[in-house]
């Protein structure tokens, strides 16, 4: 059923959200919070948990806390307690959940326990972990709305294949997280959730649209969570809040059942990928998850298992210092720059690398997002009379590369796509670069409802290269004046450089991004490996 | 530039033909074939050859040819030579080919009979190898008219991608060969060509499209050569010729430069697919292929190297002995009988496989050939006033399922598609079926543009299951009598039904087919082996 008043479907959501918080044991409330919050509130966990929650929520990324279950170290239950209450702290800082999951998540947590403790074993290698779920990705029975207010009544048939898959190797759903309005943006705001924002200075805009994970598990009431990828959703909020999110290659993990307004639009394909508080989390999913065959369940899914490769060293890293659109944020650049000269005093092979036409590979992927022009999503909107927001605005009524067009017309850009992929993939084999290191996107975070460029993040989209954003460092007020010199190149240039103040962007983090090959994402996660740990020395 | 007259064009392409015909050393005329030829006219070739020439063509697979060339019992200008003579008769008997390359591919033997002799070593694992290819895979500098009269004068720029990789791994191009009009047809007719036979029956098609391909093999004009396949183009003319057709999984192959009336179409996958006298040419083709990481040319290309699988005799067969929608002719399904009694016999797991909405899958795949109602064929077919031949009526003009639909509308149609290939996955895991053995396509050959459905092998495309097409009996007058009793189900039926008459398929061979799960390509050739091993006790 289409709802006609948005109101009423905010309402909902909200009723939902509160409903499903009462359900989780001594959740956290307001009155439960320190006084005067600042900005900054990575600090408040460790005031307001128990220390045993905070112990197990702090100490562990994904893989510590599987070991620690498959151990019998911790049960799944004292896990799952301890990341819910976590989420629900959380969820009133940052405001990253739109619905707890507390009864289903306990009721699987003692099953696992009850099945440890007759088996003496785990059930499967993700045994009784907390996974958060960004809210689009289709659970059975529960709401779906796609971010759009009309669409509140949604209910998804079935799950989605990636979390039956999950749930047999032993997960446990405890959160499914926010998204923006109508799905298409890398913030996180819309009149049925309002703004989810970084724990790292809450006037900023967590990111997006996967920016109700990134949140969650920056403020760890999660440490592993699913968001979704089709122009930067998993990257630009992981940048945002100090985590990993990895785009892995199109179609090396399932999609079917994700909650989309319009299926069929295949010229640029969307992810799942893991959002982490490590590394080696990001690796845990895909390969867990790859080595359940996921193409026997999803004939969507390559048949790629996921690779072990030997560690390597002598890899060239092409460094990309901007985009050729939009000169990056002062922190980003000074963190850049610094990694660079690390990596180049440790003998690692570097080459500058100088982006190929960025410009036009937006102008391709901003009309292939909308073959059919956004009718699908006009109507969704239009359907409730919510109000257009900034960005749903930028994206759609004001993105001058979606248009009506004809169907050889969108055939004819396929066919640029196809073109500008072969002459990338040529002048990377020219120059013999291996991986690129590059800004994950323009700012150390963004205000609310600025992000106008997508351009850093859907670049590799459209090419299909795996990209993983890592964080990297922290905005420094000392380090990161504003450039009075600079003249901008354009006026999206000129936005970007406008919208820098250093006291905005106050301790917000920095994550730079490590682009690798179609289909070498199991390199491209080991070469991370080495640049960390020359990055940490 | 267009061309306007089709008479003009069809002069061109027989002069095209000639011209490049007396290039070829000692090439074979008219008067050089015996006198009153009858429809079988696989015994020409020992009458008309050299005796050494005969052996090279006749006694060698590609992969013998390959292990002559390496270790210097062969050279490459005496096989090209013997090959492309061979291949001047093949055109003669049954008319398979567009254009001899006599001198590019003898100075090409020549350049790599010297290499030879200088380093005392093969250039590459093809080394000096022969190779055949359909005239619409894309080679710089020739005519490249798609099967269209009107785009006679179209010349490509660049050589396809997997020419180059097979060039650097030493192949030489000796023919490229014929295809139908509009290049949409499981028949080999065309207004610029004439019509391709088969020549174990002149009466017969030789099967489409890549039905040059089909009878040069089976004349053995070439023992290896290059295909495309979207809806059986690979499969049919190898059924055809009594030779392999291997349609691997979309994507294993490179297809950058292969000549097409409209690209930017995605919904269904053509694929290049090896043609050859033997099941293990067709693997040597792709794993060298493959090993030459073609992904790293054309991002097309899936990242699937070729695998070394161990053979085994555990699998479970399902057995399709007909599609639901249209009965085989009595020689398929004798063939197919009398395999399955000896796969039975030899103690091979199988099992019934019933067809699944056979009949709903050729109404997608059909609609989904041409989302643009095949607009750019129309005009490529109007623009030189060529007739339209019966088949291509057929697939445009009266196809059914090919109309002006609205961009939502095609969406709607690929949302089917991947729920289609999904529940046909489901079933295959219930039904514990790694592979289904079933008849190639409906007839032991079929007359001439008569071939009015591709359900049977299309059906594969549409799954992007790979299908290895194999030679499995011949038409027998004695056992194949017409079933005076059977009653067809459908006017399609009664179609092929009345074209069933025993004297009019004398000699025709039969293939059957035996299709794997999708990327498991490998698997498949392996189990193939063993089923051949069963069938030839």
């Amino acid at each position: 059923m289409v709802v006609t008043d948005y109101k009423e479907a905010i309402r909902r959501a909200n009723e939902l959200r509160e409903t499903s918080l009462k359900k989780v044991p001594n959740y956290i409330r307001d009155e439960d919070l320190p006084k005067n919050l600042g900005h900054y509130v990575l600090d408040v966990p460790e005031k307001v948990l128990t220390s045993r929650e905070f112990e197990i929520t702090q100490k562990y990324d994904a893989t510590a806390l599987v070991a620690a279950l498959q151990s019998g170290k911790l049960t799944s239950t004292e896990v799952v307690k301890a990341f819910l209450r976590r989420a629900t702290l959380a969820s009133r800082l940052v405001n990253c959940v739109t619905e707890f999951l507390a009864d289903d998540a306990l009721e699987r947590a003692a099953y696992l326990d009850a099945y440890f403790k007759e088996h003496g074993k785990p059930i499967g290698p993700l045994h009784g972990l907390p996974i958060s779920v960004k809210d689009h990705i289709g659970m059975k029975g529960k709401v779906n709305s796609i971010g759009f207010c009309s669409m509140i009544d949604n209910v998804a048939e079935k799950d989605a294949d990636i979390l039956v898959l999950l749930r047999n190797l032993g997960a446990v759903f405890h959160v499914r997280t926010t998204q923006p309005q109508a799905l298409f943006s890398i913030d996180t705001s819309s009149p049925l959730w309002g703004n989810t924002v970084t724990p790292y200075n809450r006037n900023l805009s967590a990111g997006g649209s996967s920016g109700g994970e990134g949140a969650l598990i920056g403020m760890r009431g999660s440490v592993l969570g699913l968001g979704t990828d089709i122009g930067g959703s998993v990257r630009v909020p992981a940048a945002h809040n100090g985590i990993y999110g990895f785009r892995c290659s199109a179609r090396r993990t399932p999609y079917d059942g994700i909650c989309l307004s319009a299926g069929g639009s295949e010229q640029i394909l969307c992810i799942v990928g893991p959002m982490a508080v490590s590394l080696r989390d990001c690796q845990l999913l895909l390969k867990t998850l790859e080595d359940a065959q996921p193409w026997s369940l999803d004939p969507y899914c390559l048949r790629m298992p996921w690779r072990e490769v030997p560690k390597r060293r002598d890899f060239t890293i092409g460094v990309m210092w901007n985009d050729g659109i939009v000169e990056p944020h002062p922190p980003v650049k000074r963190v850049l720059k610094e990694a660079v000269a690390k990596l180049e005093a440790a003998g690692v092979k570097l080459k500058e690398w100088t982006p190929y036409e960025h410009k036009k590979c937006w102008e391709i992927i901003a009309a292939l997002y909308w073959i059919d022009n956004g009718k699908v999503d006009f109507k969704a909107m239009e359907a409730s009379g919510e109000p257009w927001y900034p960005l749903t605005k930028w994206i759609l009524p004001e993105n001058e590369y979606a248009k009506d067009r004809t169907i050889a017309e969108n055939c004819a850009i396929v066919v640029e796509r196809d073109q500008y992929k072969k002459e990338y993939l040529r002048r990377l084999n020219e120059a013999g670069v291996d991986f690129i290191l590059c800004p994950a996107t323009i700012g150390a975070a963004m205000p609310i409802q600025k992000a106008r460029s997508w351009a850093y993040t859907a670049q590799w989209n459209l090419l299909d290269y795996p990209a993983i954003v890592f964080p990297a460092g922290q905005m420094d007020m000392e380090k990161d004046k504003k450039d009075e010199t600079y003249v901008p190149k354009s006026e999206e240039d000129k936005y970007f450089y406008d919208l820098y103040e250093p006291e905005v962007f106050k301790d917000a983090p920095v994550g730079l991004s490590l682009v690798g090959r179609t289909y070498y994402d199991e390199e491209l996660a080991s070469a991370l490996e080495v640049v960390q740990e020359i990055l940490a020395e």
